[in-house]
């Protein structure tokens, strides 16, 4: 198993730009709740999730959050490598929602490439473009769609990503993926229920309806 | 006057791309009002701002309107080519919103360029990187600063942009620029009368204390 087959423009790069990516890429693992980028110190580079999952997030001074994205199998994560962008002029962090394995390529080795090789610039730049969607499309949410359209997107996404119709997740945390507050959150899924959308146990949120909810999501 | 003077890595191109650049940029003048990007049909290119203002915003089904950021002098226009860039699948809107003259590279050209050029594709990428970075403010702003700062902050910049204390806006297209209400403009404008740092007369908006406004924006 090599980098080779997992970097996409692999077949694109010179032979010596090949030589130095087998050489410096490294398969890594990290336990569930890293902090992979964000810490204000590391730079770690760019990484192909090879199994597990990212989640991208933003938080404010005060300490609330919403999640920008997430990141599966296959998917790359640049920001991980913001430190060779001096343009990107912002922060966000990046933690291992599930134990996951990943390739990283140290931060200087990406930038050679990518000073380079013109495919890895473009590849960069498609990689950005697919990341800017993604936050446009928050923005969208945020700005034009209610709160329980939202609450009821997140819980059939959360579904799917888990396989099943139980989530063990707390309202706290649903408030931090959405950017909202525990009580939002609990009085919204307390109004679900009343509709027989879910059903609400200590710890627990189980959809019994699917249909009702997938109808509000849209 | 030539586009040597005004594309930024313009020294990077080779003799031959100098020539294409030289042969196929316009330039070109709109007058207010004009939408140069997103009617769903035109991609008008690369576009490198001479004089004038051009406001990038986002559109709900509704018709409800944000100000995404906005470009001057000298800026480039990067998503009025965005036909060229297939990662990028969101919509936004770009309008001039004074008479605005600019440097246009068509779309086959400076993808021509991107394709082949390092110096190129890694400009475009710190092109995006920068649009990014405007955006994830404006995240940062919807979901964590409360309305009221955000206005005076809005006032205030648009006094800069326009030299003056008297600003001729109306409610209305202050909500769009703020992805708000009318109403709700129109209330927070009466409150900052109340509190003495605007005068509301027919049409005008006039700061009377911008020291307490900045205060507030902070």
């Amino acid at each position: 198993m090599s980098i080779a087959e997992h970097f996409p423009i692999y077949n694109k790069l010179t032979k010596a730009e090949q030589e130095m990516l087998d050489q410096y890429a490294v398969l890594r693992k990290v336990p569930q709740g890293t902090l992979v980028h964000g810490d204000g110190s590391s730079c770690i580079g760019l990484l192909i999730l090879r199994s597990g999952q990212f989640r991208a997030y933003m938080t404010s001074d005060e300490g609330k959050e919403i999640t920008l994205y997430r990141l599966f199998d296959q998917d790359i994560c640049l920001f991980s490598a913001s430190c060779i962008m001096t343009s990107i002029q912002f922060d966000i962090m990046i933690m291992a929602e599930k134990d996951t394995e990943f390739w990283a390529i140290p931060p200087y080795i990406f930038k050679k490439l990518s000073e380079n090789n013109v495919h890895v610039a473009n590849y960069t730049n498609q990689l950005m473009s697919s990341r800017f969607t993604e936050v446009m499309w928050l923005v969208e949410q945020i700005m034009w769609k209610s709160f329980d359209k939202r609450l009821a997107a997140f819980l059939l996404e959360e579904c799917n990503l888990e396989g099943t119709d139980k989530l063990q997740i707390t309202h706290e945390k649903i408030a931090a993926h959405l950017g909202s507050a525990r009580e939002v959150v609990t009085r919204m899924l307390k109004h679900f229920q009343t509709e027989g959308m879910v059903l609400l146990t200590r710890g627990t949120i189980t959809i019994i309806d699917r249909d009702k909810l997938e109808d509000l999501s849209e």
